[in-house]
C-alpha cells in the first residue's frame, strides 16, 4: 500500500461530489481515515449504513478535528456557514478545500475564517451526474475530468507546498489538474457549465406549461432533443439556485450575450434567411469536431443516442 | 422468410434516415427489394460500395418506377422537388412517404403531385444521431422509437388499408406507431426537438464568439454541461435550416413563450429571489422523473454521464 497523501480527511456535506471523493479517496489510499459531517439525519444514517466513513457526525468541527485536508463539499451558499462552525477545530498545517461551482465568492467568503497556519486552496472538479445525495457517489466519477485549483495570490513556500498537495491528491483520484484566476474561472464556467444548465431548466419549464401540448406528449416524444435537456434540468435544485445567485454577474453577462444572439436566430428565421442559419449550424459543427478530436469525447461513446428528429 | 409487406421500396434521399430503414427493413424482411436514388454522386458511389440498394441512380423516377413503396427521406426543402420528379413514375396503389420533422407543410406541398390511386401517407420517425450521410445508418434506429403517421383527412377503405400498411412497416422495423393531425405534430415537434436545437445551436454559436474565454476552454472544461449542447448542435446544417424554414409558425411561437420564461428567470437571478429558481428547478426535476417513470429512458443507460458541475 502507497503512503497516503493525507492521514485523516474530513469531507463537511456527504452528496455526489463529496462521497465520490470518499471512494476515490480510498480506491486510491490516497486517505488513511475519513470522517464525514452532514446536516441531514437521514444521510447520516445512510453513510453509517453504506460504511464508508470512520466518523459520522452532525458537527463539522468534530469532523474536521485533527483533519489534515478539509473538503467542504456542501451547496454554495452553505459554505461559509460549514466552514464558520469548523474553523475552531482546524489543526495548524491543514489544508481546506472546497468544489463548488463559482470560485472569486467562496474564496472571499472562506479566507476570512481560516486560522493562523491553515492552508486555503478553492478547488473545482468538473464532473458529476444528474444524481445527488450520499448514494450517488462512485469512485470512478473524476477519472480523466478535469479539476481546477484557484490558489490565493500567495507565493510563500509552505502555502505552495500545500497547493502541491491538494494537485497531487486530485491526480491520485484520476482527474486532470488546471490552475486558473477565480474570476476567469467564474467566467469560464459560466459558459461551459451555468448557462447550459439555465437554458435546460428553463426550456423544460416552458414546455410544461404549454397548453396546446400536453406532458405525455412532450414526455413520449422527448427523444428528438428534448429528453438531453431533461436530464441536465434534473441536478439538485439547491445546489443550481445557489450557483446562480453566487455566480450572478457571470451568469447574466454571457445570458445577455446568449439572449442577443437567439433574437439574431429568430430574426433570421422570421424573414426566412436560411443562408445564416446554415453558416451557424456549419460552424457549431465544426466545434463539436474539435471536442472530439481534443479528445474530451469518443464519438464512439455516444453513437446511436438517439437526440434529432 | 416471412412475406415481405412491400415487394419493392423506393429510398429517395439516402442519408442516416434513409439508409436506416434500409438496414431496419432487410433485418426484418419488411421489403424484397430495395431502389435507391441520391443526388450526391459521393452518396450513390459510397451507397454501391456499402452494397445495401439493389439498384443506385440519380433519378427518382428510376428508383421509384414499379415501387410499392417510395420513402421520401431528403432535407424537408427539397422533397417537393424530388417527388415531383419521382411522381411520373409511381405505381398505381403504390403508397408514398416521407420521414420529415415537419408534417403540415409536407403534405401540402405533395399532395398535389401524387397521381390518382397513389397514396400519400406522410410520416416521421422520431429518432437520429448527430451523424449524417448513408454510412451512418443502422437497423437498431428505430427500436422502440416513437414514428408518427399524420395521415390525410381521406376515409376511404383502400386509403385506411394504404395507412395500415405502413403502419406495420414501421412496426416491423421496431417502432411504436401514433397517429396525429399533422399540425399538431408540428407544434409537438417544435417543443420536443426544433426548439432544444435552436437553442443548442445558438448556445455553441454564443460560446463560440467570446473574447474573453478561449475556444480550448470551452473545450477543456465542455463537461460541466455544455458538450451535450454540442452533440445537438452537431446535427445535420441543411436539414434543420430547413425545418426552422418549414416549421417557422411553430418555431416563432414556442421560441416566444421560452424567451419571455428566460426573461423571468434572469430577472429572478438579478434581484436575488433563490425561491423562484429553486421551485423552477424543483419541478422540472419531477418531469424527468416522469420520463424516466414512463419508460422512455433507462436512468441507468446514462449513469456517470457527466453535464454538471
Amino acid at each position: 500500500m502507497t503512503t497516503p497523501i493525507y492521514a485523516r480527511m474530513a469531507v463537511i456535506g456527504c452528496g455526489l461530489i463529496g462521497s465520490s471523493i470518499i471512494h476515490a479517496a480510498r480506491a486510491a489510499g490516497a486517505v488513511a481515515e475519513v470522517a464525514v459531517a452532514d446536516s441531514s439525519p437521514q444521510h447520516r444514517a445512510r453513510i453509517v449504513e453504506l460504511g464508508y466513513a470512520d466518523q459520522v457526525t452532525a458537527d463539522p468541527a468534530e469532523a474536521a478535528r485533527d483533519a489534515d485536508l478539509v473538503v467542504l463539499a456542501t451547496p454554495v451558499l452553505a459554505m461559509s456557514g460549514a466552514c464558520a462552525q469548523a474553523a475552531p477545530a482546524f489543526k495548524p498545517g491543514a489544508t481546506v478545500t472546497d468544489v463548488g461551482s463559482v470560485k472569486a465568492p467562496i474564496a472571499e467568503a472562506l479566507q476570512p475564517l481560516m486560522p493562523e497556519g491553515v492552508f486555503l486552496v478553492p478547488g473545482h472538479p468538473i464532473a458529476g451526474t444528474e444524481y445527488s445525495g450520499p448514494d450517488a457517489g462512485f469512485a470512478e466519477l473524476f477519472q480523466n475530468r478535469w479539476t481546477i485549483v484557484t490558489p490565493l495570490a500567495r507565493e510563500d513556500d509552505s502555502y505552495l507546498e500545500a497547493v502541491q498537495q491538494l494537485v497531487d491528491f486530485w491526480r491520485a483520484l484520476g482527474a486532470n489538474v488546471d490552475r486558473m484566476e477565480e474570476k476567469h474561472h467564474d467566467l469560464v464556467l459560466a459558459v461551459t457549465s451555468h448557462l447550459p444548465h439555465l437554458i435546460a431548466y428553463n426550456i423544460v419549464g416552458t414546455a410544461a406549461d404549454l397548453e396546446e401540448v400536453t406532458q405525455t406528449e412532450v414526455m413520449k416524444y422527448s427523444a428528438g432533443g428534448f429528453r438531453d435537456f431533461t436530464r441536465i434540468a434534473s441536478s439538485d435544485p439547491t445546489m443550481w439556485r445557489d450557483i446562480f445567485l453566487a455566480n450572478k454577474d457571470a451568469v447574466l453577462e454571457i445570458l445577455g450575450r446568449f439572449t442577443e444572439d437567439l433574437q439574431a436566430l429568430s430574426r433570421a428565421i422570421r424573414w426566412g434567411e436560411g443562408d445564416k442559419l446554415f453558416d451557424l449550424f456549419t460552424r457549431t459543427r465544426a466545434i463539436r469536431r474539435g471536442i472530439i478530436a481534443a479528445g474530451q469525447e469518443s464519438p464512439e461513446a455516444n453513437f446511436g443516442r438517439d437526440h434529432r428528429a
